[in-house]
């Protein structure tokens, strides 16, 4: 059985997700990557996305990395490590969140999720080349956006009168990443405090009585009684639960790795949509009806997050019941987003599983959840098959 | 036929529309509108949003203008407009775009709407009361976003190197609502001159060789190629096409009216769902994958605009073409947006008609655009059965 989903795992990624984007996404005339691609891979848009560009950075230098050295896959990090470099920051070094194709910014965001890729992309890089630079401005980067996390006026949006003191469920998230990938390459002492705060800002979105993870608590960690407040993202709350499960991993701690297990079961089970299958894309925690309006729909990241969280908490307990619901989501998934004509998988689908866009790349979705999840699930299996 | 159209929007619109607000949105401890309310009214957030509190403040006070003087809308426009005018303004006169139910500030866009629907809410009260601090701020308001949309840089949005040059269709609409207001208080000579400089912005959004309308041109009026130049949006397309109707029978330009009803004929035709009916949010026009999500949803707006825009294109120029068009969107938004239970409108269904969100107002959706469209569709109507 384990047998199988490394099969075809490996055959989803190196047979029908790679070779998508190494033939559509790489713009060899000015570098860095197409994401705009539609269902075969033409493109609609050649605009390219600063998160999207650092994650594709990120995803070919982690092949090249942990897969083969020996293919072009470095290669295909660097020219878009160097298209970012050279176009992906302004004057006071924040990143921007889209640039044309030769480079010139559309749009700069108040939020640091352009930043947080572009690091993770030199985090990877440095690791690849062993060149310092990269990891320099890694830190440097790391350092910043730390600084404006914790004084957010920094990145122009006010804070006014009104507005309740809350964290989103993402920063705590994006740090934790964050220090994953730094903490391979560099001993700071400061990063094990960081990780420390960040593990406990992200556990206070996590209400065990209730079984939920709410995207937005108050910074004492309450529950609001108000739309962000009520707030649920199974699919987020999933991706969170196995970063703190390989926290846990690293640090040899087995009660955090066990609330990271419960994390997983629980948000699916609260995600998961009994009549249509896959898993809602927001939910109120009370019913209310939640404002977004995509709430329903049925996207590709939370279910790609789930297939590795559900395989990892199966592999770090033992517990059947991460078997069963690794097995329902894998077939969901496989039936409804993977495409069997031109490779890749669908990013959209409706409540009831058909597909609302045929575009396999856009503004949000490059090469990056759906790679990884296979990447990572690979090396559970292979790790488990390993042992036996 | 006619006759019988007459009934049922005078009933959508006393018996159903209007007292599920009366009853519901009006807070009256804090004064000021609750928008989110669920299918029954119940209180979703008593967050209070800008745009729905002018554009509430506007129609108690029209309805009280033009429908009845004797009831207490005046009142309900009343409590409104104190509210805002206490809490909805900074210290640089912008208008916010959320506050808290006690009015403290939550939300500010770099966007000009938030004061569009105030000045919208100030014209109507002085039409209403004829107190001329209400017209003074309405005019003062005006020339101030007159200067943003000059100086966009002044809403605090940076102009970047790659930004292409663009005007949105939602510019010159809003000038042209507001200069309807505005003009009919105010003979100020230079509205005449923004008129004519909107109208022209708002034609140069229309290909009549395509019959369609872009949501984004170049500044130069042409059409880009890209997800944003070729994005259209058929309900707003509906919308500025009865603005432009308005405007051609006001100023007796049979030309404007002609053009006005090619507009919405053809972006009725174009936005049609033939397979489900209603009308789709979103379309790009060489059919490539929007990149909105909800492209695919059915919203209760734009079937409401095209309700009036139809019975306004049929009234003014007496063809057929509008009726048939008529009837058919009477017949799906009826059958599937009004709630038979507590009165209003759903407002999101799927693209198949499926009720998605339970609220009958949130966000984005008030006291506005159902009563509008049921009261300019009940004066189109009652109109034409004087002349008979």
């Amino acid at each position: 059985m384990k047998k199988d989903y490394l099969k075809i795992y490996r055959r989803e990624l190196f047979d029908r997700c790679i070779p998508f984007w190494e033939r559509h996404s790489i713009d060899r005339e000015f570098g860095g990557y197409f994401t705009c691609l539609d269902r075969d891979g033409t493109l609609f848009s050649d605009d390219k996305y600063l998160w999207l560009q650092g994650r594709a950075v990120w995803m070919f230098a982690r092949l090249h990395n942990e897969v083969a050295q020996d293919k072009d896959w470095l290669e295909l990090a660097r020219q878009g490590a160097d298209f970012i470099r050279k176009h992906g920051r302004n004057a006071e070094g924040r990143v921007y969140f889209s640039v044309d194709r030769q480079g010139r910014p559309i749009h700069i965001q108040r939020k640091i999720f352009s930043e947080v890729f572009y690091i993770m992309a030199m985090t990877e890089m440095a690791r690849a080349t062993g060149n310092a630079s990269y990891l320099e401005e890694a830190r440097e980067l790391f350092w910043q956006i730390y600084d404006y996390w914790q004084n957010p006026g920094k990145l122009g949006r006010p804070m006014l009168a009104g507005t309740r003191p809350a964290t989103a469920l993402a920063e705590p998230m994006v740090f934790l990443c964050l220090l994953e990938e730094l903490t391979r390459l560099d001993n700071d002492g400061r990063f094990a405090v960081i990780e420390e705060e960040m593990t406990e800002i992200a556990l206070r979105h996590y209400k065990p009585d209730r079984g939920l993870v709410f995207e937005n608590v108050s910074t004492q960690g309450d529950v609001m009684d108000t739309p962000q407040g009520r707030l649920l993202c199974p699919g987020h709350a999933i991706e969170m639960g196995w970063f703190l499960a390989r926290l846990g991993q690293k640090n040899g701690d087995g009660e955090l790795v066990r609330t990271a297990a419960d994390i997983i079961d629980k948000s699916f089970d609260g995600g998961w949509d009994p009549e249509y299958g896959g898993l809602y894309y927001f939910l109120d925690a009370e019913n209310r009806p939640p404002l977004q309006l995509e709430w329903s729909m049925k996207l590709w990241w939370p279910a790609t997050e789930a297939i590795y969280a559900l395989l990892l908490g199966w592999s770090l307990t033992g517990e059947e019941r991460f078997r069963e619901k690794h097995d329902r989501m894998h077939e969901w998934a496989l039936t409804h987003f993977s495409d069997p004509d031109h490779g890749e998988w669908f990013g959209y689908l409706d409540r009831r599983g058909e597909v609302t866009h045929t575009l396999k790349g856009g503004e949000w979705k490059g090469f990056f959840h759906l790679p990884r999840a296979l990447l990572y699930s690979v090396q559970v299996l292979e790790g488990l098959s390993s042992k036996e």
